[in-house]
């Protein structure tokens, strides 16, 4: 890589010009933004996005899943696109960084790079994917872009049906358009995004840059406890079969067993609901949510082995019965070393300090890992906070990462 | 007491043929009965009743709250009255012996009594309450009679006005006629009942009879356990502020602690509240709904100090915060001491062996305790079973009450 190539810098006042413009739509009174996918506030946002790019001068690009991109064309037509790129929707009420700062940075490298006349070997594409919050379906434009999108997630989508079908005649999209946006694996050079942490760890630690090992998996599961109502008052402690004691003692081992054993898991039971549900009736049944996280796919099979167990355990425990439902799972995603590697030389470079880290949420980087080389990177979130109005990364932070993803999309596509 | 006396006995076939006239009305196909109070079934069965009354022979009398009742008076007119009694509503989906073997247990004693020519100090009136169940009110009849009922609790019923105001439309009552249906505590000789256990202790000590020692008292409360919403995969196990630690360590704690320190107590928790409640992301709120029961006033006292520092601890230890709100009370009602020495002595006559017991249950006794003396025995309920189509008590078992019922009132009438 040549100096003149390592000394290039984003333009960071350009860069937060623009940020702050979108963040102005869909705005909340908390310095948030409320642009669930599709909604009219979102469609505002991309409504900005398109004319942004147009008025930037680079080539504007949709397709049949909605996915925005502008385009840094190189000089051999039929070299494969490095995607970099994020998403404007959010959840609702959330916050300004998550997405947004991503898909602002991808085009930013796009100016950097074409106002300095650096020709790469790859042409270079700066999107916005449709729905990666999942109030529809869920890393939607993504799973489309690589041919994962199946007729049946647009049939039961997580956000309802109805809202899924509102939102795509608002954007003038249509399920034959949905099921026909796939790229081909060899048109593709890679992904990249920088997105910020939502959590707490880099904060924690004094990190400037995160350098995502893995997009964790999630499995689901509903677990019923299943007691026995009788009288609260008239009911001896000891003749009880009190479906929360299960619940509860469940969820107290749980948490500790993956604090112990799978320290890069994480576990949550979100919801618990009771029946009959009354002050003066011993609980028959707690319904628990139960969600689980880890990178690992070996991992996985241990750690669900082992909440079942537990979970089969406290029912016994309590003379309860356990049914178990499966809800769903992702497979964790592994990042390209490569494209690791290539952060972690733009990181030294520009001299920032960076650690590897595991991506407990989802992104769209994890619909496309089988199909190309892929990579993320984490800014610092400040209080690790995310999916809130609170939500907040300093100014340099953003920079920094913006930089970095420059200095990478250098590095792989020269 | 004279031998000819304590040589009483009801009629076991008379008693059971009425008993069983009494089940078919509002009966489910599951051999319960559906009698919610002042519903049409309710209705019918008190319609069964005044015309049975009347067909053998006594006194029928309503008042301004509902309460049915058959009167046998004796030769002084101004003597106090011992009421014998029960209800004839029913929860839900109940059974067929809660409360309506103790309406008809003590008709039987009348009618006992009458074709004996026995002559006591006191009337004795077999008495039907109205609500005891708390589909409208809860202890209506008896708190109407007691003059314990206000304007308040006939606006707000916790079953709602609406069905309060309909059952009243329904059955020709009013809320002037509810209020002014007190009597005087110088025209009571006192109140006992006759009921099935709705626990287990009698069938698993093999035990006759329960006397009771007290009806006991409920406080209720909600608790609730405050954390932080997060991302249930960004946010690090360690960083999360989790309500549903805090509701689940004090749901197993409180049940430890209230069996270890306060054996004659019992504490359930009933349900527990959610929020945002969903699979992602981690509980900021869990409301947690309590309950709590002891027969002992300066018991409950230290219950309630212990149980909410618990509360507190459990927070504290999880770093979440805690916000209770008080949902109401129900003192402890002691029984009376001669009543239950007059119990014990007729199952002791009846060679039927007894212990005293606690009501965990709310009973109509409660209202009465305070104006006149009031007893209370219950019989063995197979399985424990109670307020469920599954109610079962022996034949053998409710005779058995039936005669200690008219016993107790030969001792206390003399």
């Amino acid at each position: 890589m040549t100096q003149a190539f390592s000394s290039l810098r984003i333009n960071s006042d350009r860069l937060l010009d623009a940020f702050n413009q979108l963040a102005l739509i869909g705005a909340t009174a908390d310095s948030g933004v409320d642009r669930p996918s599709l909604s009219e506030a979102h469609l505002a946002a991309r409504k900005w996005l398109h004319e942004h790019i147009e008025a930037s001068g680079f080539e504007f690009r949709t397709d049949g899943a909605g996915n925005h991109s502008a385009v840094l064309p190189c000089d051999e037509p039929s070299a494969p696109t490095l995607i970099l790129g994020s998403h404007l929707d959010s959840v609702p009420n959330g916050g300004r960084f998550d997405g947004a700062l991503g898909v602002m940075a991808a085009l930013e490298v796009l100016k950097t790079l074409r106002e300095n006349r650096i020709n790469l070997k790859v042409q270079i594409e700066a999107m916005d994917f449709t729905d990666e919050e999942g109030t529809l379906v869920g890393l939607l434009g993504s799973a489309a872009l690589a041919g994962h999108l199946s007729k049946e997630n647009l049939e039961k989508p997580r956000g309802g049906r109805e809202r899924l079908v509102e939102g795509m005649m608002r954007a003038g999209l249509t399920e034959a358009g949905m099921l026909s946006a796939a790229r081909k694996p060899e048109t593709l050079a890679g992904y990249l995004e920088l997105h910020i942490e939502q959590g707490k760890r880099l904060e924690k630690s004094g990190t400037d840059i995160g350098i995502v090992t893995a997009i964790v998996g999630i499995w689901s599961y509903k677990l019923t406890f299943l007691g026995k109502a009788d009288h609260a008052g008239s009911t001896a402690m000891e003749d009880r079969r009190d479906a929360s004691l299960g619940a509860s003692a469940f969820t107290l081992a749980a948490r500790e067993m993956v604090m112990r054993d799978f320290p890069n898991c994480v576990v949550n039971v979100g919801k618990m609901e009771f029946a009959p549900g009354a002050f003066n009736i011993v609980p028959a049944q707690v319904d628990v949510s139960l969600e689980f996280r880890s990178p690992d796919a070996a991992e996985f099979e241990r750690l669900n082995q082992a909440l079942l167990n537990l979970a089969g355990e406290q029912a016994v425990r309590f003379g309860l019965g356990l049914q178990t439902e499966f809800f769903g799972k992702h497979a964790p995603s592994l990042m390209d070393t490569d494209v690791r590697g290539a952060f972690a030389n733009a990181c030294d470079e520009l001299g920032l300090s960076h650690m590897p880290l595991p991506s407990g949420a989802g992104h769209d980087g994890q619909s496309l890992a089988d199909l190309c080389p892929v990579g993320m990177i984490f800014v610092p979130s400040v209080d690790g906070a995310s999916h809130s109005p609170r939500e907040f990364t300093k100014w340099e932070d953003c920079v920094n990462g913006a930089n970095v993803l420059l200095q990478a999309a250098l590095r792989l596509g020269m």
